[in-house]
């Protein structure tokens, strides 16, 4: 290493940044315990279960602040995914009984929640994931150590890379254990978004006898009522349900006994399949080994699918979002259909205003989760060769995304949707006031007489209703029939 | 209208532009006819079996040279939709069978490929489609009054509103006319892609005894074959077929029979599901009408879907060429594993260079529907209330990425995929002096004892094999056995 | 070439898209004659100014129908280019008088308009920009020959490489001429954006009194005139024709004497100062040699900021376009604040609507900058060591979103903005109907009680005026003083 | 509030979503004081700075675990635009003697770094930043009252709105503050760029003597040296100082005075001016107040421009960071030509195997940053009328993108740049052999002759050397010179 600079280097301003970039945690002598790799020694603290090369991804890394440990589902996945390879590796033969069911114990251990704290590594990192990889190798290594009555560090009885990642490489267990936290994590969006549609189909079924107008472009359509349009709102995210679990179900193809480039070098034959098969029995999700590991190992395109619902889901949501404000737009100067509960003061210089704050967040959580499947595409594409080793922002943007949802929709249906109420008599004044009602009269007078009294009531400021009396182009009775909003709300037969 | 400034403005310098801004299209008096809407009076070219507002269409948008009639799928699918609306509406009555007859012939003469040219209308229009919905109605009209012997123009027995779009609105028949199209044009691109899948197969046969070194992050990893390479390139993109396939299926719901906010106005009942049926007959497409008519009809979803499922493709793609150009990267500075066919000198002042310029156009292709993914996206979340105003452009970009996508898919296929050889002898000695093999003696000597080969191997240049037999880790039997390509390349039992 | 399944290929069906793919022109035998390079013979039609190469571009690419040709600004700006290379090689001893002579000549012809029809090669290529150009090379060559007596193709005595291309090479050629060609566009992209910031201008003026409810968040706020509104709009896009000029001025910077890679290989030395010197001198642009050729080789910089600068440019119009949909919202059901001019009766069902359609074409075409800006930003990270092959793509984007901008600019200042009217009276009984107007009480009774008054006014339906009269707040002659518009409208002292 | 659902809402299962979206801190009775507002009351924890406004803000958004005070810079910022203010105030007479000392003190000991942790409020936010202006409006009038004498909570003293808050409202506060935040962190990030250039200057002298092949289109071009390469890189990055700089100069104009729409009602006049002027003595930045304050209020363009600024910065970082990875690609399969030092073992399973982890990360956050960039792209695109309210998830996105740039360009510049090495031998075995040297000849043989020659070296692979004497093209003198490298690395005369 090259030491020019270095000083000079820190002597830069950096101080306004909030978190300073250190280059290695400073330990107290007695604290520690030496382990080393590839690279040399290395302290470690002499309580943690990681070891060195989770010491080194610490040192490396100090990006964004976010730790994989902030993501418990995360933890929780990649312990899923070492157990079913042990268990596999125990079947076939290739871990003994004692190390194999340490090794479970420490699994069952993660996935119970305990020894989190011992994944610090930072989400943004290099290396394709073998950081994290190698965190649950020592991690689980240590542990098992313990159970069997070892000390932290001696890895003769139980090595991170031969025992905990036997048969493996970084190449199949990241991505595996990325897409079961991702299945996990989407139930929980689904789970927001379920909560949501209901709470929209409640409206429904509150506003539908309220009549409003209609509006295609912004321009004054065709009566309707507001319970239809919260339906529809209820029925638009519904097929969100769909999308994203169609999309998710692509997440179930694993490459576990790939290993390195997908040619399952060092794994032992059988273990592609078994593994799949006991990943599934422990965590009833339905996983398979993908036909073509060399295909699979580099193959990102799960993610990207998957981003795409994320990003299909916060379309249409932000259109919702657009929508309440602008029909709670006012409350004197706009359409002043709905009004959403007020959840704060709205101006710090405006007294009485109110602001639909709710949905102004969800719109720019909706724009986070549209940017984010840019960074997920570029990275996608970054892939090369046998390996794509943008993953971790992959992982990144997909985690933050589901969960930013998660929470944003959450607040929208408890904070705003539930508390929605509609103006009854403003959105019926507006539709009789309408001069949209004169389609209906299309099937009686045509097209062209219409757009005469359309014109008309335009120019004059009267009333379709009168219009077409006065001009004698329908008798009152047929009139009144047509216009009842009974008959302009669905398809209808055309009164004789 | 105010005509401050019209001729300053006119006085501007434009002249760079290859196309004038032209406001109306100047005609000679004897060659047209007058026709007029609520706009007033236009003239129409007299032998155009367009009309007045086609006319106000033509002279409204003058943006981007692409017309409608540049994509005759378009042309043919909205005549099936008019079709099948026409044989809907004779069958329950509202339309009589002199005027549903002529109709339907006249939509069947635009399927058949005549009078596309009568569709001159912008691609890039505002009105979500209504002018592109009259074009067809006013053709369609003008050809009927033609075979039930009347002039063109002669409205009063058969009116492009009250009798071709009768029961229908530009915002069920555009979006409904759109799908047809893509579910046409995917077909097309599917059929390019299944050439290429072929091509890469056919490749993958052929170089399935090539010893070659997988890489990952660039570095050296483990060997495979250039054949498991271009098989796992072509399982890469038999996927994608999958995925092009279950995103078109989300174009078979469509909201005929909604109009104009999906509350049925003016259509009688069953024209939704009947027209829904009968255009699935015409088209041989199991088109289905949608559950809520009012969700449907300002819903994008479909299309955010298959533009991401376009834009999964490109991402593949464009890292399958990515690859082709690392692998052909040389001829003798570079890795030169492969050689694809000269297209090209490929240098103005390099003599003898030959570049990679077919995957270099496919890569291209792929970042402009990468960026037509985003346009979409902006469209898509512009919807407005009870409709999207914003479909024409991402009609623009689905069809340009699709169609872009088809030719450059053909051209990988012909002008490289089919040409590419393989540079045998120079791959497997990358191989054979590579370090990576060490691997495969992790099950033998471990992890720890492989990194030190490795090491000293690097630093001193030597070989993986020579040193494991000059520290006697193995037998030179058992090393032999090991390190044969035969169990490089698949999982295999470790040898006792 | 192996020709496996060529003949299978061909049987796909490929008839939706419009223009099949053809993989070589065919030719009567009569009409080419033939010339030949590092790849073989081929067949030039006979009258054709361009070469082998060219038609080896010609056959290579069948992507996007769209050519190089149809943007004379690009062609023109390649013989600005090719025009200044052979002076400065004149000047500097390296090309004769004679040949030079016929070269300037060529070039000139191509700059007055000629022999655009013969720049044929798809803007999606591959190459770098190798075939745009040879193309260039060879047209110039072909016509100079014929200038100095000789027959099309006898290249000994001028050799479009030797001759044309001397000192140059595409990886300098090609970024010039592009570079050129964009100043040129932008000029006329700022000449219409110049118009439409007069028009909005005028607009300001002309509702300088129209007093109207400001809004924030889409509440109301406080009020204004709509001549503030529409000079802010001209004032807005008025700092856009400033970024555009602050952005164009990195697109001088060019690196023609750079060759291959920027080392300079056989360019003279005093080539790219004196070049850069000529081309400023022929075309008025202040041209500088980039101080580091081969920093200034791969590099996309410069594009990336233009293309940044067209997006602000679409991001600041699509929201003004908003805003005028918004305004125009009604005519009786929306805030019906402004009318734009009717352009199209506006739907096939609904007699008498008319749609804000010159608005919503310009929000797509913005939508289709933002997405090509997208696409730029993904081929500009695509450049490897010393080229960035990427650069037809971010030709084929900014060409695209500088032409469609600059009509869709043109189409919104004639067709729309300069026949904007303004209901006035609609403007002034909302605010005085709002309760945004307590605002300006606030130093007179402090935001506490301004709060309670607003909220007394909401709840009770009645004016604030009325309210603070009665709470005895202030004295009639004040609040008259503190509503009275003149004070509402800029910053005032408080009224003792 | 309706209140249905709730119950069952909350009996959903988020349990896997690490921090469970919380409704309201639950605070001890002892614990807290009441403050009321629009709303009616509220608990406030006794010893919080902040107040009611805040609270509700804290209680609103549980969006992304990132709170204001992440980012000191910001918090100082906004403490900065209420001192200058205050001062301001105090000068115009409306705010008196006492109360501005003791805010301008309360101000001052925030700017100290004091009271950062009364900001809690989410980064995601609505509102349009109304939360965190009502923020630091309470904590500063609290700790005034203070100074005063007066007990927390007794705003009759110092009113957050009416005297801290005075003659502002959150539309020129937010903005303003969040424009000196971002020009006191592109300090920082200005720094770290600054630090990289130096370290790659260093390397490119260092490197400067080592031979190596240049590439285009990944192909053999001709020769360059190893310095010219890094050099090149520093200067690209030059640029991206320039262009951080140009466009931080758009945040340098602010709105203060505009208050709510930019009408300036109720900040008496001269304020703009003279805050702009106090602000700049304050902060040693030449803040400018906007010509229109109606045009500035909602206008996000130099929002955008920064971000695209960000943005460029983040392709070239990317671009650079791909050639480190593709020239220490191997290191026996792959280009070899330079080094990274070794920062982690590689692999899991491949013992010995080193990877490019830093550049990898580099790359990865240059991809967020350009998603980022998108979303700020939609968030300015979503403004509407006088107001764009999803300014916090620009701030956010630009805040993100700003700190990771400058903790990965730190990482690069420390961890990997400084310890770069170069194969010089490789390298220069590399140009001897290859057969790009023959473009040099091109002067002195021609093109076609050099494509002859080129041509039957790639076929015989023999040197280009060897073919050019055998075929006596050029004396074996005339050839050594022309191949002298000091002759290929720069413009040259011709060797007569």
């Amino acid at each position: 290493m090259i030491h020019w600079g270095i000083e000079e280097f820190f002597m830069k301003d950096n101080s306004s940044f909030p978190i300073k970039h250190q280059h290695s945690t400073p330990m107290s002598e007695e604290k520690f315990r030496v382990e080393s790799d590839l690279l040399g020694e290395l302290k470690v603290p002499i309580d943690a279960y990681y070891g060195v090369q989770t010491q080194r991804g610490i040192n490396n890394y100090h990006i964004s602040r976010k730790k994989m440990r902030d993501y418990p589902d995360y933890i929780v996945a990649i312990a899923y995914v070492k157990l079913a390879a042990v268990q596999t590796n125990h079947s076939l033969g290739v871990i003994n009984d004692e190390i194999s069911g340490a090794i479970s114990q420490a699994c069952q251990e993660i996935i119970d929640g305990k020894m989190h704290e011992n994944f610090p590594i930072d989400m943004m990192q290099g290396g394709a994931g073998t950081s994290v990889n190698m965190n649950a190798n020592e991690v689980i290594a240590n542990r098992a150590l313990e159970i069997m009555g070892h000390k932290k560090g001696d890895y003769q009885y139980c090595y991170p890379n031969d025992h905990v990642n036997c048969g493996q490489s970084t190449n199949d267990v990241y991505p595996t254990s990325i897409r079961l936290a991702l299945i996990r994590m989407n139930k929980s969006l689904v789970s927001s978004l379920t909560g949501l549609i209901s709470a929209l189909r409640y409206k429904g079924e509150e506003f539908k006898d309220v009549l409003k107008m209609g509006r295609t472009q912004l321009q004054d359509a065709v009566p309707m009522t507001a319970g239809q349009e919260f339906n529809a709102y209820a029925n638009n995210l519904e097929e969100e349900v769909l999308n994203l679990e169609r999309n998710v179900k692509l997440l179930h193809e694993i490459n576990m006994g790939g290993t390195a480039i997908g040619t399952g070098l060092n794994a032992v034959p059988g273990f592609a399949k078994l593994c799949a098969a006991n990943l599934s029995k422990l965590t009833g999700e339905p996983f398979v080994s993908a036909t073509d590991l060399v295909e699979a190992t580099p193959d990102t395109g799960a993610y990207v699918s998957y981003s795409g619902a994320l990003k299909r889901l916060a379309v249409k949501l932000s259109k919702i979002c657009n929508d309440f404000r602008l029909m709670a737009s006012g409350p004197r100067c706009g359409l002043n259909e709905i009004n959403l509960p007020p959840k704060a003061p709205g101006s710090s210089i405006m007294p009485g205003k109110v602001n639909p704050v709710i949905p102004e967040v969800t719109n720019q959580v909706c724009f986070k989760v549209i940017g984010n499947d840019v960074t997920v595409t570029f990275a996608a594409e970054a892939g090369q060769l046998e390996l794509n080793v943008m993953e971790p922002v992959i992982t990144e943007c997909l985690f933050e995304s589901l969960w930013w949802l998660h929470n944003a929709i959450d607040t929208l249906t408890e904070e705003c949707v539930l508390g929605i109420t509609v103006n009854k008599e403003r959105c019926y004044e507006m539709v009789k006031n309408s001069i949209g009602i004169v389609t209906a009269l299309n099937p009686y007078i045509g097209y062209k007489n219409s757009t005469k009294v359309a014109k008309e009531a335009l120019e004059t400021n009267r009333s379709v209703y009168d219009i077409v009396l006065e001009k004698e182009l329908m008798t009152k009775d047929k009139l009144d029939e047509a216009l009842d909003p009974k008959n302009m709300l669905v398809s209808h037969k055309f009164i004789k």
